[in-house]
């Protein structure tokens, strides 16, 4: 996979003294879902704490940042990046002051509908000072009649379309909720007393919590000194999960949607392996992101494993690409073939998917400048055709390599000896869950949910092929 | 392999417009031999530009730096941790204003009789200001007599006692040299018309020069514009490369002392895989310096390789440790074990080398919680049971686990089913080169070379058992 | 004076290419007014740019930043320190997207009913974000009804109530306008054909501008590409300046009000000449606040002006304190008194005005250690006995030590042999202006508007003891 | 005075607890003698804590710092800017590791024969890793022959020639010493039973420290736990101190060479208005080098003093010059002239010295902008024709403006109606010390020591007509 910017990750605590310390963890362990900015608030009695910047997790909370926050409850956020002359301002979570009280959100998704609520709310006098769905979030919530935070809630989430896996702090309660299709994922684990949501389980196993459950589509689990409440905000639900989060985003230590990602992932590699025809001397992934579906493929087709590309890990945000003129090596800085493995040899040359394709060349040049015989290329999905709307930064329809060309041209562009996508059906069927759960609309074009085009088609501008 | 901290990386540049550019590119790929510290000296006709710092090679030469650094030959360096209050003067490549003319040292490896020839040096009124060796080079070179550079190093160079691979930076010419022994890597690449140095030939691969050859032990190589010279300087030549070197410290896609680093180091798991009996459900590597060791045991065994454990790559140097409560969990931030891969299965951990023990127990814990059945742990060399005087850091003698343990107390301490080291035997035969021609003092206590031990015991003082 | 915290600087400017620079060094020369953040406005065409960060105009403004920031409009703010834990976000200009345009508030002096407007609005649904009050006006004005942005200005402009001189940035607009009292002062000035405003007319000497007239209260100037409009907003005018800005704030080298800071300065020191009796062997400024008074205080009694103390220039905001036992020193960081001058002399200090008494009392204790015979001190305003709530942050009314004092008790409590206070009479007399222009609150307790108490007194719990 | 921007300061303290808190308050004081770069050096026991860097002593020693750096004898240095690819490297007290021992020296002067000294030393084997005079006094004091210290340090002092006030750091110990002219100040103070040693006495003030003695000219003075004990190192003394510190250097608030600066000043101020025969409205400084001057000549020609300019504190050192077009104005962001004041009136500006005229130019033609009728100008010394190769940066001869034009050439260059400079005669009459007790070389051409030429006048290419 090449440049995929979006997706979140979120996490939240509630009642343990070392809140920050375990949140940081939490986001840390996170953040391969966004490493642009990073964001923690913490509640103690009628006072909060925040701290956010962009960069890493890491570079963010210093060990003197976390001691100085105090509390023991509360949600925290990793992005992707945003562009725009307020960027810095676009840090979740999003916080207000509101009659005294202060109220946070952070968010992963997309709302499709946000134009249109935006638009209405500014028609009745709200102001915005980010781009963010998470400060539509606060506004319809402020707005919000109910005699509580979960009916305040309720009412709001009813408002949005799209995908939402969202956490709410206000005083003394953490809420996590999830849209009726339950897009991206969110899970609920334990830690001692305390609870602990994150996106992801991997959070949970480096701070030593226990995975409980999923936030189910549609649920809104209200964590409070009480205890757990758990309510239906609709009854509206149909399960949509974003199956690339299986393919590409989710860590594969990780289970989402109650699944192993390890595991599915190595099925998608075996499935592949079934479908094409293939042979050669050697299989090697694309690492980190091809890895374990090489595994699975390696291990059906019987041809041994190499790791024929070696992976810089020292690569900072930083690094100045060399000049034009040593571009073509440009591509080795994070990958390097390793030439006394793929001289004169045969390989198949596992990846995950192609959005563009650029990258993809570059790399497939490099393997044959180390002096690779034939190169064949296996990709562990369909071909992308479709935007996604539902929180994945794919590039323009227009962009997308597989809705220009054809496989067969895709190959020649690619100056590949062989190429083979894994189909539609041996994608479902090497997942775990029925295949009316998933969102594939990606591959299929079939959007789960209509956006909502009638009144502003300029969001969709990018994304204005869209035939759902 | 745990906390081994020492090494350096050199690399070097002849008249390339891009100097700037390369060598920050050579250093880069070698950031593995260092991440304390990085620096670059350039020259332009009789002026020179220097730029280093504590740090990464991505964080030190931004953009901006780079494009200041003018000239089109230097040499370049990255350094391991020192300690000290002086320790940011302790930058190399280490240069002074010597009657005008500027002379720079960058050196890989350990001077052996450093404090004898300082000492020396300070009763004849030489004052020092790092404690670093090539301090030491400097000060030999200038007091040196000759008739030219070439004679004035390698009267210099006789007498250094040790391990040493160097580069000399003078107006118009950059010198290469080895120790009479070879104990570190250095190789000679061509880029068009221009002519790279470096330690590995990772580095060649991302700047897209051409492997030329390695400069010998005992030979200097004098860049200028008259061309390559080379000189021996030595004629009492005896190869003794560091094994470890092709065991943990290169990169697999590099080749040193002319051989692949890849393929030797599979050979060494392979080899494991014949020597020991274990039998498994699957073979899992300790990524990244087990891998390739596992790839050959997994094929030879015909036990199925699968990614155990997961890294995480958004370490930086500022990660905070959880705190004691959570530390059992604190080996998962950089390695999370995949608990669906691993549950209720026999695994056999293929790791490079053991030298503590104690980080290597806390991964077999983790693999432990995470449900593993048995687990074995094979090794793809002997025990480590002597120190090295050559250019390793290995902690002191005292602290060696296989000098203070059997294997079989090992295995108990580590809490494993099963412990396999691999045999001297089966490491040399890995070996693609004559088994004289290594060092392999860490394993066997036979040292090619004597250090001086009658002046000074206290720089011993950690490794003074050594028995040779 | 002592440590007075509060109030601010506003900067426009209208229609040149230069604008961000012009900004820049307007913002520089009105550092005075507010030390704590600063931020930047421009508009291009349909879009803008921001910059701005807690800190010095000099430190935030670098040479990058300013080339970065494209436009030919925009305004300006310096800030005063404010507390809490969101306190980042009190940056001003504060600027909203609505509806598509971008509009920006910067604001100088305090709306007495801001929390009443704020629970309104919160009642409507607003959401909060920072605690400055040019997010009240904002919010107020995206409600506000009107034709256009004149109308719908003013009608925000007739809800606010106490001391605004505010600037607004709209679409190919600015505009500046004042409260009906004009408490805060804000002049237009011309350079070449762009229109610059600012809070004091140094700003204007700085860019080689030239001073066009104030800003009236109670007036509303647009700055558009048709030229200047002036509206009145309200008839309701009272002129009701603040004389705390002729005897404290303003820069000696400004003209506010129409008239020069420098001169009527002079003049209190003149009439405090004529009051008081003291004889001395010099006469002395406390640097530089009461240096302008001492010249005039100097020329009327005859007795020689002498540099008795002498400034530190390089007093970052960092400087570290010496500890306890250096306390009594830790006065002289800022102002070391010059022995040779003070020893055994008869002096009288000239000091512009009294808060807590604490740093004044210091500042006389150490003159008396360097050998003072005598120390009088005179103060070139009346004693300050009431809370100002009109944008000058005064302690409360209780750490006001007149308000707990006599002169007489103050006279001993600072250690004098001599303490004199300019009279109402002289202060008001010694302005070119009359004297019913004045606010003189602070002194007398008579406050031209009253401010709202009705609804929360929570904000006034510091200067509870209003008895207007 | 405009731009001089050489000379250092000096502090030195011995046993006392708070050495880190003590040396940073001397530095901070003394920061008007260099403000480029800073550093400390203290020793405890057998170790040493170091901590230098560029920027201002405020920027460089947080609290932090001064905290982790222990203790309880110590000098520090503040130092001047100097030029050079290594500049890094040039910060002082430069400290090395000597068979074990740390060695320290600060050095406030020029040596002029220092490149004699580096040539016969590098001929000999010394390598240098700086420009620095001091490392060359490390080098000779490492080479000293001698039974102790004190012998040694004599033995170096012997060889240099030129200005040199040194602060030498070894165990246990700290020495202060003077070259045989006495040309820079050096002080010694006493604080409970510690001893302080600083360039300037306005350090003894700020830390409460009483004022002792100087260091004498060719005086050797070591403080070591047995007491203070004084050598003379050099019987061949002449007293030439630099008259240039009264004029300029010292802060008024110090005494230096035992005199008060404040009072010599404001002498030349006197004098000055005896010798010349303006008449005007007002007299104003040039702040802060002329202020006290200009009260002298107030005083003594009756004419009322004013402050014309206004000086802006918040110059940091990274603000940006306005654009070419706003050059004009440039001037004023530091000094703004009053105009309230100025306009129409007859002024004389009185000013410390000229040395190339173009910034006096500049601030001269801003007074005429401002609407000054007629301006004179009085220098408080004499024409400034001649280098100086004692410590003092003045540019070469040939862009000294009394090198090349007459009295009357320069005030028509300025633009002035009238220009006096103060005589040699009144400028010594002022002093309150023998006329033949100071060096007035810049002034006369008359060097009380000769600089050494023979070897190389590369050195001295700048200032190479020299006539001496």
């Amino acid at each position: 996979m090449e440049i995929i910017r979006e997706n979140c990750g979120l996490a939240g605590v509630f009642r343990n003294k070392r809140a920050a310390e375990i949140l940081h963890a939490c986001l840390f362990s996170l953040q391969h879902r966004g490493q642009e900015a990073a964001g923690i608030i913490l509640g103690k009695d009628d006072s909060f704490s925040f701290h956010g910047n962009r960069g890493l997790v890491s570079e963010i909370f210093t060990s003197q940042v976390i001691k100085s926050m105090e509390g023991d409850y509360g949600i925290g956020h990793v992005r992707y990046s945003t562009t725009g002359s307020n960027s810095s301002r676009n840090i979740q979570p999003f916080f207000i002051d509101y009659k005294g009280q202060t109220i946070a959100v952070a968010h992963n998704g997309n709302i499709t509908n946000s134009r249109i609520l935006r638009s209405k709310l500014e028609n009745q006098g709200a102001i915005f000072q980010t781009t963010m769905d998470s400060e539509i979030i606060l506004h319809l919530l402020v707005r919000s009649r109910g005699r509580d935070i979960r009916e305040k809630l309720a009412g709001t989430l009813k408002q949005l379309k799209g995908a939402f896996s969202i956490l709410v702090f206000v005083q003394d309660k953490i809420i996590a909720a999830r849209d009726s299709c339950g897009f991206r994922p969110l899970s609920i684990g334990k830690l001692s007393d305390s609870f602990i949501v994150a996106s992801e389980t991997c959070a949970f196993d480096l701070i030593g919590a226990e995975y409980v459950r999923d936030v189910e589509p549609g649920e809104m689990v209200i964590f409070s000194d009480s205890g757990i409440d758990s309510y239906k905000w609709t009854e509206n639900i149909k399960k949509s999960h974003c199956i690339f989060e299986f393919i590409y985003f989710a860590r594969p230590d990780s289970c989402i949607f109650g699944k192993s990602v390890y595991l599915t992932r190595k099925r998608l590699g075996e499935n592949l392996a079934i479908e094409c025809d293939f042979t050669a001397d050697l299989v090697m992934p694309v690492p980190d992101s091809g890895s374990i579906a090489a595994i699975g493929f390696s291990q059906k087709k019987q041809i041994p494993l190499e790791f024929g590309v070696i992976r810089n890990h020292y690569i900072g945000r930083t690094f100045i690409q060399p000049s034009q003129k040593m571009r073509d090596s440009g591509t080795r800085i994070k990958l390097n073939p390793v030439k006394s493995i793929i001289q004169d040899r045969d390989i198949i040359v596992i990846e995950d998917s192609i959005v563009r394709g650029t990258t993809c060349r570059n790399r497939i040049r490099a393997l044959k400048d180390a002096g690779a015989k034939r190169i064949m290329l296996g990709i562990s999905c369909p071909p992308i055709k479709f935007p996604c709307y539902f929180g994945i930064d794919f590039p323009s329809k227009e962009e997308l390599i597989a809705n220009k060309m054809s496989v067969e041209e895709i190959r020649r562009f690619l100056g590949l000896d062989g190429l083979y996508y894994l189909s539609l059906k041996g994608m479902l069927d090497a997942m775990m869950l029925p295949a009316e759960d998933f969102c594939t609309a990606c591959f299929t074009g079939r959007y789960p949910i209509r956006p909502d085009f009638s009144f502003n088609k300029s969001q969709w501008e990018r994304k204005d092929g869209c035939d759902s």
